[in-house]
Formats: structure tokens, sequence, C-alpha cells
């Protein structure tokens, strides 16, 4: 049994106890948090709740450690400072400081002979790794990435910071004509207009202005003004019925020519479709966390991403089964 | 510079030769073939044509030896024979024997401390790996392969040996209705009949029996009767202008559920849309004739399909570059 310990216990962490009671070779030990363990409740009958400035009492007792911080303040300074204890696999995802990141991460597991895997989910994770494998195969082409149809938190979260807003969600979705033509290997250059539309759900506080709100949403910078935005007001018993989820997904396609004249077109398409984005990133991160054992196993140390994992590392199952039965 | 030899110039071998045009890092040595050298045309100017018989000259010459036939007879001897002296890469997609394939390449390549990669392409290849990976992400799921639109060759050379047809092109069609039942997360089960269509272009020899070609065609054991087919009769030359492309593809789904309760559904899906299917098997073939010369350069021997080799021995590019660029 690989004994696995989660760091934060916020959507991620749970979606990681979710995904560990599916995979067989696996248990939760612990999940550590910064709140009153006696006040944080999991679901794992068997697994401790302790306190994250206790970490260090359980280098012995885990072997790989998952950490369910946030990229802007939390793993930037924890993943370097947990691989120094324990093999350790995040899910960094700001995708401009992933270099700095690594080099940290590198640097503090190749001293303590640990292996730690940055940067895994489903972007940056399986949608890298298929934009990665489709460039190998398709030198001379093309690469598109659309998100959604899904909710972006942190577009949400500029909404609820309006004035006048008392809550509201935000969904990212790909224009169904920009798709249309990628797939039929126009290599349209896309806009970012092109690409995506935001849809908004919002609930106003009672006396607010709904045209003014529309407005300051519409024309907010970065957020929403590149694209075209829909705004919907609704009650809040509608946004909690209808959008209380957290669906999320999307696609990556290359587009490339071959043959001696480049005559032929070819499309490698990849797309996701969940319902919970924090449970797959976490069955993703369960996988590597599996890999991150082996590697450990196999004597070897330092910072890899999902590029540098020989696949059949993730699985539960041995070359020979998954030869004869998946090959 | 990478340097490729080519075993066997059909489609495939002539597609291996375009797809490291387009690889800076690789330059085609040599073809081998065991036709008379004299009167094979090849398209890279700089590289020779040699016979097969004297291919052992060549040990010192090429880096990776890249095998272009069938399954059927050639790579069941070949792969393992030539895996005595060199690093080899095959496109070996029977199934069924890939095991004991495995393990006559893996016997040759250690003894003589070679690297051989089997069953590169895209089924078995890419369609494996994104099988494999989500089998590893999604546990509780399951599995869909549909193939095309596509040429099948299996089937078209059945068409061709009844008598009365003088040519024929047979296209296996996935099932609209099925795919969307599968992408949608019903994990229907599915027949045969369910997943494909097969559609054939018939030209017939000059006073031949339609209706009894035709029946005899849509009551083909193995190959027809489990399917529904539609039979079109058309003229040599229409054939030959709208049929003469060998266009395949297809879709590997999982579909998963996630949650303590298995609440939430995802959905995979990987497809391909190639114009070429023998250009696009040579160009996934190329990229792991790489990760053969890099394991081999590390020092590695012994047999590897896609599932043992990290993605980024596939890729031209650093690992500071992809990291960078494509995470």
């Amino acid at each position: 049994m690989i004994k696995i310990g989660i760091l934060g216990y916020g959507n991620l962490g749970r979606g990681v106890e979710c995904a560990i009671k599916q995979n067989d070779d696996m248990e939760l030990v612990a999940v550590f948090t910064r709140r009153d363990p006696g006040k944080v409740q999991i679901l794992t009958g068997t697994a401790a709740v302790a306190n994250a400035a206790d970490i260090a009492d359980w280098k012995d007792k885990i072997d790989v450690l998952i950490l369910c911080g946030g990229s802007a303040t939390d793993l930037p300074g924890q993943t370097p400072e947990m691989a120094k204890m324990f093999h350790v696999v995040d899910s960094f995802d700001t995708h401009a400081r992933i270099p700095e990141h690594f080099a940290d991460v590198d640097a503090a597991a190749k001293a303590a002979g640990k292996v730690g895997i940055i940067s895994v989910g489903w972007d940056p994770g399986m949608f890298s790794l298929n934009r990665m494998y489709a460039n190998a195969i398709l030198p001379n082409g093309k690469d598109y990435t659309f998100w959604g149809k899904g909710v972006s938190q942190g577009h949400s979260d500029a909404i609820r910071r309006i004035q006048g807003v008392k809550d509201g969600k935000q969904y990212t979705i790909p224009v169904d004509a920009a798709l249309a033509a990628v797939r039929a290997g126009e290599n349209p250059e896309l806009t970012t207009r092109q690409k995506h539309t935001r849809e908004c759900f919002v609930v106003l506080e009672d006396g607010a202005d709904a045209a003014k709100v529309e407005q300051e949403i519409k024309t907010m910078p970065n957020y929403f003004s590149d694209y075209d935005t829909t705004v919907h007001f609704i009650s809040e018993e509608e946004l909690k019925a209808n959008h209380s989820g957290i669906p999320h997904g999307g696609f990556v396609i290359r587009s490339g020519k071959t043959g001696w004249e480049e005559e032929n077109t070819h499309i490698i398409e990849y797309s996701l479709k969940l319902d919970s984005n924090p449970e797959f990133t976490s069955c993703v991160i369960v996988a590597f966390a599996r890999a991150a054992y082996r590697l450990a196993a196999e004597g070897q140390s330092g910072c890899k991403t999902v590029f540098d994992i020989a696949p059949a590392y993730l699985s539960a199952q041995s070359g020979e089964e998954l030869r004869a039965h998946l090959l």
C-alpha cells in the first residue's frame, strides 16, 4: 500500500481523498490542515487529521505527500519546503512561473534525495502532455487550446467583487465556429474574442442597479472587455439550484501537414468534459503520486513534470497486463 | 544528427522518409529493400538504396533502424533479428500477439545491448497511450474505441477477392448515435453492429452480377455479416478519382465516475482525423526513433513499448524548452 498524506483540505484535498478511495494500492494516512484539526471533518474514517505545523513528525509514516494549496501563495514556498521531508506532488498552475518553481523544487528535492512532481492536473498536466505528444508527432503544425464549457473561479471572483453583486458564477465557453474551423484543418488565426465567450450568472444585492453592474462586468479589463460577454440576472435560489457545480473541460487540438509536398492534413484532438474540475485534477494527481512512489523506489530524486515520467508508472497494472490489455 | 535506416519501402517506408524530412535532428542514411535496389526510386537524394541482404554492412552507419514490413509475416522474425545489430522501432499491430513479440525482441535486444521499441503507431500506439493514461486517471470507468471514418485494407482486400469484382474500397464508419451516447456518459453496452457501419465502393468486372456480389459481401462472415453494410457500384474512374486516398482515424473515449458517492462523471476523449494512415503512423514512429536513440545513449537496452518511454524523449526540444512553452 502506498501511504498518502494530504496537505490542505479544500475542494482539491477532498478530491484527492475521494480519488484515493478508488485506488486499491493506496491508503490515506493523514490530512494536514492549518485550521484547528478538531474542527476539520474528513470522509476517510481510518485517516488522521493533524496540524500542518506538526507535519515533520509524519516523515516516516507517509510515502507521498500531496500538496493541495493554491499556486499564488501556498505552493511556491510549500512544495520546496515539503520536498525536504517527503516525496511530493503538486498542481502548481501558474504557467509563466513554472521554470522558477521547477528550479526551486529540484534543488530541494535533490538535496534531500526526494522526488517532486509539479504542475500535475489537466492544464498544466494532461493538456500539456497532449500538446507535447502532438508536437513531437507533427512538427509541422499549429496548436490550439480551448477551455470550457466551465466555471472560471478567477472570473467568478471578479464578478463578486463588483459593488451591488451578492453572488455570481462565470462560464468560459469555446466558440463553436472556431472549433469547427480548427477541426477542418483551416489553421485559422483566432483572436481572444473569436475563441471564447463568457457567460455570467449574477445575483444582485437588494436595490442594486442591474444596468450598471452589467456595464461594469462587460468593460472590466483583462477579465471581460476582450470577450463577448453575456450577463444573466437570476435569483439566489436559481444560482444555488443550477450553478453550484464546478464543471470544466476543454480541447487541445493540433493540426499538421505531412507528405513530401505537405499534401496531407492530420488533426489530433484531446478533450475533457468534467463534472468536477477539482475531482478530476485530483485523479490525475493521485496517478502521478503512484509514479512518484515508484521513481523513489528506483532511487531517483529531483523535480519532474508530466513530460519526464513514463506512462506505465501511473498505472496500478504491471507491464505484462498493460501490454496484454491496453496496448 | 540521428542517422536513420528504413527496412522496407512501401507506403509506410515512404511515410517514414517524408517524416524524417520534417525533423531537423534526423537524416535518412539508407533504405533497404528486398527488391532490386537499382529499381527502387526514393525521394531523398542524399540517401542510399541498398539490398536488404547486405544490411549487416551498415551496422556502424545507422543509429536507429525503422522496420516498415508487415505484422503478419515480416516483423515477427525481422524485429528480433535486426535487434541483434541495430536499435529498432517497428509498428507491429497484431494486438493478440504483442506479448510474444515483446518477449522475442526483448531477448534479442538485451543480448545485443540494443533498444527495440515495438507496436508504435496510432493503434497500437497513440490510442494505447490514451487508453492507458485514461485508465490510470479514472480507475472507475469504461473504455470505448471507435475506428474511422477510414479505409480498412483488410476489408478492401476481402472485397477484391470476390468473383466478379475488379476493384474495391471499404470504409469503416463509427455510428454517430453510439458516439453520442458514450460522450453523454451513458456507458452503453454496444454490439459490433451498433458501433460501426461498413461502406463499400465496388467496381465490377464486365458482365458480373451486381446483386450476387452485393449479397456475397453483406453475408461474408467476420468481415461484414455482423455489420450494417452498404454497397455502392461505381466506375473504375470514379474509384480512382474519389477513393484512392488512405484516410483513417478514430476515437478513444473513457467515461468514469468520481466523488465519494461516485456522483460526478468525466469524459476523456482522444481522436484522430488522418488524411493518410501510413504517413501519420510514420510520424509517430519517427518520434519514437528519437526516443530509441536517446535511451540507447543512456545505456538502456531491451524491448520497450509506448508505455515505457517518458514523453520528453520524443521531442526535439530540451526539458527547459518544453517546460517553458508546452507545460
